[in-house]
């Protein structure tokens, strides 16, 4: 038996046994978690906002760990090798892994539920070859490197996928709205594309800071219209590039009235409680794109992950509180009343 | 005095005498109306569906005609020229003006409200050098030139708009949602940009037999999710490029839906009545773009005129109806009851 955080309604996440994770399928992989964490998206069953979400189901999807045992056709990664995985389960050979947009894997699904899930001491990882990714030998027993590339299982990849999606370039201006743990690594994945102004807006000082740290050359910390006003002003009328990084009607339509005619979203934020559309009225007027979606991870990995390892990206102060994995129900209490931006989780 | 289409109230256009228009400012030019339209998103404040639409407004925003005057500063265009205006005015210097994006100019506004509307005998032109398209004179005296012309003013600048939003490119498979006026357009512009398979999604027989005419290479004529599986299962999953030309809610859905993962919707509809957000979940979840919004038809008609006067575009078919000044009331009449795909309005 292993233990793993089991989910049992909203506000109740235990730790519990559950029987060991098995081999199931040839093109499966036995992973034994050393690192993982609590990810924003986590709040949103914690907080009962999902209600299809099962009781009983395995919760986290964001698993760093030693390989264990491989299935028959498992060739990518063998017992020994450290990897990662990204939130999505990818087959690797399909129409729209080959795209690059893993997210849409014929074969796909994400971590949780049936499967264990990444806030346990062990997975099955399915479509191992698709899916894992493999920590070069070298760096695999790195606490320092592993703690800051255990960010590219999602938030990284996702604050990345904004930038990608709003078009950001050398020399571009681009705000980033939100200063959760993905509107952080969206700071920092518009400054590594070149981006020459970063301009975060956020409601909490802490984590202004943090985006300040991580390159943003100016933060905005104000509410609705101030905000709106503020962001309009310092770039004369909006930028061409927002990475809405939330996901709620109100910073979407904060996101529509800061961008420049003519210019791109790109969003990340899950969306949650967006019911009214006026946004979309003020995008179709100014001729703003909305570009993004769920982060394909598993395109972005590798790049990312070259950077972190030749030291020019460094995610991990997004972490600023750490568990084991007996204090994973203390982890989402500190991330649901904004105690911490992020939680990670180690395993002995 | 000049006899002009004025708004009295939801389903209350009347002919009246109106001042004439005069020079008012050195930019301005006037026009004689030779020809103009009824326009789809006429019907919007016709049905009520706009309620701050003052009463005694003038209608119309699709002007063709002769130049009679021109203020001290227009250089563009000299009385006796044949011209066609945008549905937008435009000053052609600024900022998004240079950069193609005519309906964001920082001097813009559209036609009707104070101006006199487009649907009379004679216009104020704002803005002469910015906004007035010249027809060069070989073909400024030919009839059938003039109304394959006329649809550039908005609707085939529209479904042109959609189609380059949508990334429409050589080779590639679209989808066109709508099967009126812009829909249609959209369908000749997709072709003219060289997809090889255009799919028109609409309701009425008639009308999709002109999207065929106009190059649709399959039409889907259902309702619903039974046209949503039809559309899938045509495209083995959905298109990359999808054409959304109506704007409202249940065609954002079926855009969404349609389209591939990884696709573009290019939206042209002004959105009406879109209150909920389903659409936005469902392309979020696999990463489908939304692109477009109000068409800068001045970007576009330079071109598109280029190829009508060449003899290889023609968007005359969708007039389907033709009034004089006094039967502008009639025309309203015939397209809110579908009567009519659009109503061409000609001045003796």
């Amino acid at each position: 038996m292993i233990h793993a955080a089991i989910y049992h309604g909203p506000g109740d996440i235990r730790v519990e046994e559950v029987p060991d994770p098995e081999i199931e399928e040839p093109t499966d992989a036995v992973v034994r978690i050393t690192h993982t964490a609590v990810c924003g998206s986590d709040l949103w069953f914690y907080r009962g906002h999902r209600e299809e979400m099962p009781e009983g189901a395995g919760v986290g999807h964001e698993p760093m760990g030693i390989v264990e045992e491989v299935g028959d056709k498992v060739r990518h990664v063998e017992p020994g090798d450290r990897v990662l995985s990204p939130f999505s389960i990818s087959c690797g050979e399909c129409e729209f892994c080959r795209k690059g947009l893993q997210t849409s894997c014929v074969n796909g699904y994400g971590w949780g539920g049936d499967l264990t899930g990444a806030q346990g001491e062990k997975v099955r990882a399915p479509h191992a070859n698709g899916t894992l990714v493999k920590v070069p030998e070298r760096y695999a027993d790195d606490e320092g490197v592993l703690e800051s590339l255990l960010p590219l299982t999602d938030v990284m990849c996702t604050g990345h996928h904004a930038a990608v999606s709003a078009g950001v370039e050398a020399g571009d201006t681009a705000i980033v709205i939100g200063d959760g743990a993905v509107g952080l690594c969206g700071v920092l994945a518009a400054k590594r594309l070149g981006a020459e102004r970063v301009i975060a807006m956020g409601h909490h000082e802490d984590r202004l800071e943090i985006a300040e740290e991580f390159g943003a050359t100016e933060v905005i910390s104000a509410e609705g219209e101030e905000a709106i006003e503020a962001a309009r002003e310092t770039t004369y009328g909006g930028a061409n590039h927002v990475l809405e990084c939330v996901g709620m009607e109100s910073s979407m339509e904060t996101a529509a009235e800061v961008a420049r005619p003519g210019g791109t979203i790109g969003y990340v934020g899950v969306p949650a409680g967006v019911e009214t559309t006026d946004f979309v009225a003020t995008m179709f007027g100014k001729n703003v794109g909305l570009e993004g979606g769920v982060a394909p991870v598993r395109r972005y990995v590798d790049d990312l992950m070259a950077d972190v390892l030749q030291g020019t990206l460094d995610p991990s102060p997004v972490f600023t509180k750490t568990v084991d994995i007996e204090g994973v129900p203390e982890g989402y209490e500190a991330m649901d009343e904004r105690e911490a931006v992020k939680v990670m989780v180690k395993n002995e």
